[in-house]
């Protein structure tokens, strides 16, 4: 029950880049494992969870993309879903080199040029004979135009694929950037968020991508979040293959953004049990940090969220969350609108505050709250979903 | 559906308190006003919500209370369910003093010898006329023997009663403890938690009363969550009444205790929704600060709170939520159990963990998580509940 999330109809390939899907894991019914090869000459960065157990696949992410987080040499990303490696130890460490040195082989490169993904059940190990045929299949069948086959391969509890292409015009040429992301449950900012993949076909130099890469993520992946919990195996690459001329332009920037904002949105649309799509504005803060933890206290809390299922204008609940944020704010000067309008002034109810039109905007199923701390320039916004009984039907029923 | 919970069938009466309650607030079918008389000579000591809108009530109470939180002259509490008088401002704030004043009329004492505490919903105001009726018919008939009624009409979306007595003998004297409790929702640790009212015959010094209570509650109502929310009116009152003899003694002070930590767990085995008792104990830490940040990653996160509701041994979770946590530990050295049943060892599945026997343990109604940090000799113990559909259900399908 996705909130107004339609799959994407077309995914624009990038040159430099071709896919290929296949079942190789644990699916029954559909492709489970992707690979994507890259062309020689591209560049590309990858932020990470910032969970302390990072599974073995992001391990070895970081080893090959070095220190910086970026490399030009990376030829090919091996993605499967259903079983995360994580949690998995030596044995996990093993599996996400071995899946390295398959793939190398296969792609004619090094293995130090294979970038590993997984995503699904913790403390599963991988099934590696099936693994390797997969990939074997995968190779043969490399394409340009696979992105929405992909975008489908990755997802687990997901319910709607999740991509979206961008272009814009530079001196004549016309630059394609192309994004798909899975994720729905496990998802909690303060990190690199799910798996995210986004290419162009603009030229871009490492470090200038991996700067634009670290500026984006934090208004986009690592701003929603669905349950308040972060996952083992969380990655977001960005791929510019350069095949298309240079890229150092605000627009293409700006694009990658647009591309990025988009996906993160689409995962909280499909977050576990989703029925409406909150967007909570923190305004007139003192610092940024504040007006996170007040938007994040707010996004988090499960009286709020039940609330918000519920279409209930149980207010005093805003309330109770926003006196729960850490952060340099004055509890008295605190107003709250729901769209416009007005509920709280002060630190208490708005001497305009009406129930019953707090109720219709609250009924809605998409709502954005906008929080004033009256103190500052400063603001944050941050995206998140409502808590239903379905959450509970999907992560309590049966295993993920 | 409270997890092997029955309420109390005997509650001691403690000389020198009397109480009284009625139907004065919004019940339609039970008493949500209450009186607890106290005579003179009494020491009481109050812990309060660190949310940032404490209500009016918990304003006045720490005015009241003085400085230290103390104060040797305290003669009566009102205490009112069904309406939080919070997020009100000025009128709640009058009103609150009003009950004062109108208690402090009928007790024959002056306003500032008065407590009011009230719990229920947020941002609505208190019915002034029927609670000052409430308070009149409570002072017509305030008895010792009355702390059952009591118990019963503090509730709200509890289910069960809350209330225990503890007996001490010292030098040939008893000395009794009596407490009572209410919470169900919007319950977490770093604060002062819920209302509780204990009352003991001896005879403690406020400074003392007041230092044990803040050992006591660490370990007793700071140590339990229900569902990460902390109300904006929690209040745990210490009444010693001084009457049964001096109580500067380790057996009155570890009754007290005993009798705060009956309660406490009461709260969590009637948690809103809840099926099951969890106890997480992290021993092993380098600090006692990061043992708790660990117990409450875990008490928090939403998908392991699915995984005990259902029994299922997705025990990866565990792990990503461990992952989660600040402080002070080495990830690689982390170890657990559920029960005597091995999970992890050294940040990865223990070489003789079982999924049947993990399952089993699980699926029972009470169960024991143990982590090991393996980094020093401090520990924590948490208590909480699991996350069902019922939970959603009343928070979600109507306002409580």
């Amino acid at each position: 029950m996705a909130v107004n999330l339609s799959p994407p109809s077309v995914l624009e390939p990038i040159a430099g880049v071709r896919l290929a899907s296949t079942r190789a894991i644990k699916s029954k019914n559909r492709d489970d494992l992707t690979v994507l090869a890259i062309d020689a000459g591209a560049t590309v960065s990858g932020v990470f969870t910032q969970n302390r157990y990072p599974a073995p696949p992001v391990q070895v992410c970081r080893t090959h993309l070095g220190v910086d987080k970026t490399n030009g040499d990376i030829r090919g990303l091996a993605i499967n879903a259903g079983i995360a490696n994580a949690g998995t130890l030596g044995r996990g460490l093993h599996d996400a080199q071995e899946s390295c040195r398959l793939l190398a082989n296969l792609l004619g490169c090094e293995a130090r040029q294979i970038l590993p993904f997984s995503t699904g059940v913790i403390m599963e190990p991988l099934p590696m004979e099936n693994y390797a045929r997969g990939l074997q299949r995968c190779a043969g069948k490399l394409i340009h135009d696979n992105w929405l086959a992909a975008a489908s391969a990755i997802m687990t509890t997901d319910t709607v694929t999740k991509g979206i292409s961008r272009q814009v015009q530079i001196n004549g040429n016309t630059i394609t950037v192309t994004g798909i992301a899975k994720g729905s449950g496990m998802i909690h900012p303060n990190m690199a968020t799910m798996l995210a993949f986004v290419a162009t076909d603009a030229a871009i130099p490492a470090p200038l991508l991996a700067q634009w890469q670290r500026d984006i993520v934090d208004d986009t992946f690592n701003a929603i979040s669905v349950d308040g919990d972060t996952s083992t195996n969380d990655s977001f690459m960005l791929i510019a293959t350069g095949k298309a001329g240079d890229g150092n332009h605000t627009v293409v920037r700006d694009a990658i953004a647009g591309v990025c904002a988009h996906l993160a949105e689409c995962i909280v649309r499909d977050g576990e049990g989703a029925s409406k799509l909150v967007t909570i504005r923190v305004y007139g803060g003192s610092d940024k940090e504040t007006c996170l933890r007040v938007a994040r206290a707010v996004a988090c809390s499960p009286l709020v969220k039940t609330a918000l299922a519920a279409g209930d204008a149980n207010v005093g609940r805003f309330l109770m969350a926003i006196g729960n944020a850490g952060g340099n704010f004055v509890p008295d000067c605190v107003t709250m609108h729901v769209d416009s309008t007005p509920v709280l002034f002060n630190g208490g109810l708005h001497s305009e505050y009406c129930e019953e039109k707090t109720a219709a905007v609250l009924a809605m199923d998409e709502i954005m709250i906008v929080i004033g701390l009256g103190k500052g320039a400063y603001e944050a916004t941050l995206k998140t979903c409502d808590l239903t009984a379905r959450y509970i039907e999907i992560n309590a029923a049966y295993r993920s």
